[in-house]
């Protein structure tokens, strides 16, 4: 893990949502291919897809669902408009907060707490009970708040920051997992130009964006139609307004499956019939690597033995 | 046109429904490739199926809609049940009756009619009008019926038969198209155990006999997509009960196209998938020769299309 | 059972392709408030149908699938055209012939058998190997067949008949079930103009003749949806098409279930939104009292739950 | 529009993410109801909430799509699991930022500029071009960034604030509708425990939460089914997984039209029949006021036509 630099340099260089510390930065940390090389912190999703555009960074770690640290519903919209880009991979970092002090700071002896808006929202439970009365002082990021306790100037007592600060600043932790949703995880995406597929593993999911080709009840259905038939399981919907047509929509997909896969395949030919713009993201092993459970009859052997009986039939 | 010998023949047999002067006859008289072979009357489509299957003749006319001469159920369940039948091509023959007599019998005269009782059926309301108080004698055939008028035991003085029986016997016409229903016509098909596919037309059936996998509501409907979601529309479609499972159905479906039209090719593999038995009873030219219309967004390029962009997301 | 007489008579009259001895007339038996009534013999579908809308008769029985006495095709459609006709009640009868003779005629002395065409066809087998050689004479019906045997014009040795023929006539029976199908049925509909609904019994049949409101792909579907999509199940469906219009089509449908069963009143009215043409037919108790099974999610008390939490919506 | 006071007080309380001049209270100042009223700033949706179902406010303003100020994800998933809300009305507001300064300061000097992070976020591109240099001071809203202009303390120079905020405060505007995407805009709704639905306008949008019963690939399908076999189209669609079922999903469903139409009615049966879990979020007016249109297949009066029919095949 290290910094870009100035001398040349053989590395490849990886965006993400900075500055370090943040959960953008723990998704990267889970990206083998990224060890040793250049991790470039930026400010936000736009800036993280330019790096990649542009050619300055080979990919960019971007939060696409349940972020925290915001930019879910533009880093769709970027997808959905940036011509190119795919997803090589899906990567999950569990949301957890620790309220951190300089070492020899008391619980009862903090006012003032250094934390980022959304941050300071999700903990709001623990601090009402655990530290009455305190001010809030706003940080730009979930890592800033940790420099304002070192801040000279500053009268910052403690800052909530991610689980496990702690290995990078000279601070001690007074609370630990201190935020409202035990249980919350962020989706991020690693995504590049590279046109190269991560190989099928068995759980892998496929990601897409489809405009609809008519408004008319029913024709969402029709897409749906294009899944259900070929046993393919989808795992997320969301439909975005297109902004330049009243009453149009795309849809941003995720199913269960790699374009490998003959049911995957099948799909999306029914679908690119179907549409008129369909946006094929990626397909990439899925962050909790649980395996794709088919029913034999939607399986490659399945469609292999259908096509046999089709060329039968033609003699 | 002409009958079975016993000497040496090169020609080739096709059975229909006899005897001579049939509609079956009729509709066998459009078939190019049976002209100058050997004609063979029986009486029953398991009889003209089995001709097939034994190597005896190379193709059997049955009807297989609306027939007034029958055997339309016993045509479905036979192809059903029947390994190896194809159909070859679809014929259309519009159902018209004349009263024919004796030359020199007038109306006035006609005392006792000889028909087949289903044709005599079909021309109720015509003889009730013109020929009030007569008794009807019953026919084996629509054929037997004219025999009956040289019978010479006989006291029969008209006969109720095909429209163009006075070109094959010396009768006078002393009513035409006198059914009741002036627009009714048969579907003939010729089966063969022939594996060439007739050529693709652009006018083209396709006919099928699938069962369901499973009995619960809705899966009809799933079958059904297997159409609709690639643009194939159905001419036909009748269930009939499965002799050995209760609930359980097949269906005999024809529809628009031709297996060589990729729309259709791609709905059989579909079939295939979801069906544990799927009959291909052939591709061929429609008896009305009407071209399918078929929207370009169905059509074989943009299929094609859709398989080259499939290709290329793969790199 | 009582023949028509021309005294004053309060009973009412039940028309049914006769003679007497018919399967038809066997389906007709099993009409409890038909005992002790009038029973109309009639030639054919339209005259049997005639009778009940010209008010001669209260009812008519009538084949509606798998007839080997004709009529199944002129039913579907003149219940489709026929204004006001109601299903009351269908009725299943075992196809079984017998081969009978004058008492003391024995097998190897038959050489004429008198057989109506169809029942003819169905036997082929058996006479084929216990009547070789035998010369088939044609009756008008299957008991008309048995009448021929004591013509005294006549040289009929044996005639083909409905089983339990010899309960009626003084012959003696050479074989029994003869038919080349042993599990054979036809079922029978009565028809009447009666309002009437039966009452439900839980193991009921609704017909219905249905129009497609467009022709499109998928339009079928579409229909079929109303039945899926509130758990009906189709026990029937057929295609038929529509003489005055090309490529438009009615179908003939029996569903499981009755019109006071919630789903299926849903599905009526769904279907009644949906097509420009709906026939109810009639709900009425199955041929072979066999429970509906039905999911409760499907059932009257949760479509019940289902209004009341509407309407608490509404406050 | 008035602040909350200490002395004793009869009008009602409506919470919204504060402080004064947020977006979400130029969505509140929309209300007709609110005027003259208090309008309570809380900090999250959370609180807003909370703020209803203690009985503290009459209503919430939240944001429920698009907002950048935080909080759809949130605000979806409340609306999901806290019992009892509905949405009283949408509104939605255009998103235009300033850049302000204190009377006097010339673009050119300014040096150091205060917004919230999204905000800042969104004004990238004009900042870079118009304010090469400056530094962005984190502000904890969109109001408090205006408030830091004035801090005695402070060394603030610049402030991104919502379009309007010259009216409030003692402000230059330097920039206009500042930020990248002219066209943004953010949906709002009014939440509330009141159980009273707002009439039907004819410009009516309905809101659900729906779980599927099952993980099966279709389900979702069958769902859509509801909304598409009564020709009710939905205008937005989001899944969110469940946190406690891993696989399974609930939806997030706008839809057009009333529950007061009758095809909503009748869909929202079908979807209670569907669905362990149907969360009826209310039936309101568009923020947009645009008439919904229905071809008059769907219209109330089919409807009604349809339930005469059914009643009069009841008799």
């Amino acid at each position: 893990m290290t910094d870009a630099s100035t001398v040349p340099d053989e590395r490849e260089t990886y965006s993400y949502l900075g500055p370090a510390g943040t959960f953008t930065e723990a998704a990267l940390s889970q990206v083998e291919a990224a060890e040793e090389q250049i991790w470039r912190p930026v400010s936000n999703v736009g800036e993280a897809l330019a790096d990649v555009t542009s050619g300055r960074s080979v990919a960019a770690m971007i939060a696409i669902e349940n972020s925290i640290e915001g930019g879910v519903t533009a880093s769709q919209d970027a997808l959905a408009t940036i011509p190119g880009l795919r997803i090589a991979g899906e990567y999950e970092v569990a949301i957890s907060f620790s309220l951190v002090v300089r070492p020899g700071t008391r619980l009862e002896d903090v006012r003032t707490v250094s934390a980022h808006p959304v941050a300071y929202g999700q903990c709001r439970r623990w601090l009402h009970v655990n530290v009455p009365g305190h001010e809030h002082v706003v940080a730009n990021s979930n890592i800033s708040s940790v420099n304002a306790l070192f801040d000279e100037r500053g009268d910052i007592d403690a800052a909530i920051a991610p689980r496990g600060v702690e290995d990078r600043f000279d601070v001690s932790v007074l609370g630990e997992s201190i935020q409202d949703n035990k249980t919350a995880r962020t989706r991020f995406a690693l995504v590049s130009l590279s046109r190269e597929l991560p190989a099928r593993t068995g759980a892998d999911k496929t990601s897409l964006i489809v405009e609809l080709p008519e408004e008319f009840p029913g024709s969402l259905m029709v897409m749906l139609e294009q899944f259900a038939t070929r046993g393919v399981n989808l795992s997320m919907i969301t439909s975005r307004p297109l902004p330049d047509r009243i009453g149009s929509y795309r849809f941003v997909l995720d199913l269960d499956g790699h374009i490998d896969d003959a049911r995957v395949a099948d799909a999306l030919l029914g679908l690119r019939r179907f549409s008129p713009h369909v946006i094929f993201l990626g397909s990439y092993p899925r962050a909790d690597r649980k395996p794709v459970v088919v029913d034999p009859k939607w399986g490659d052997e399945h469609f292999g033995e259908a096509v046999d009986w089709l060329s039968s039939l033609r003699g």
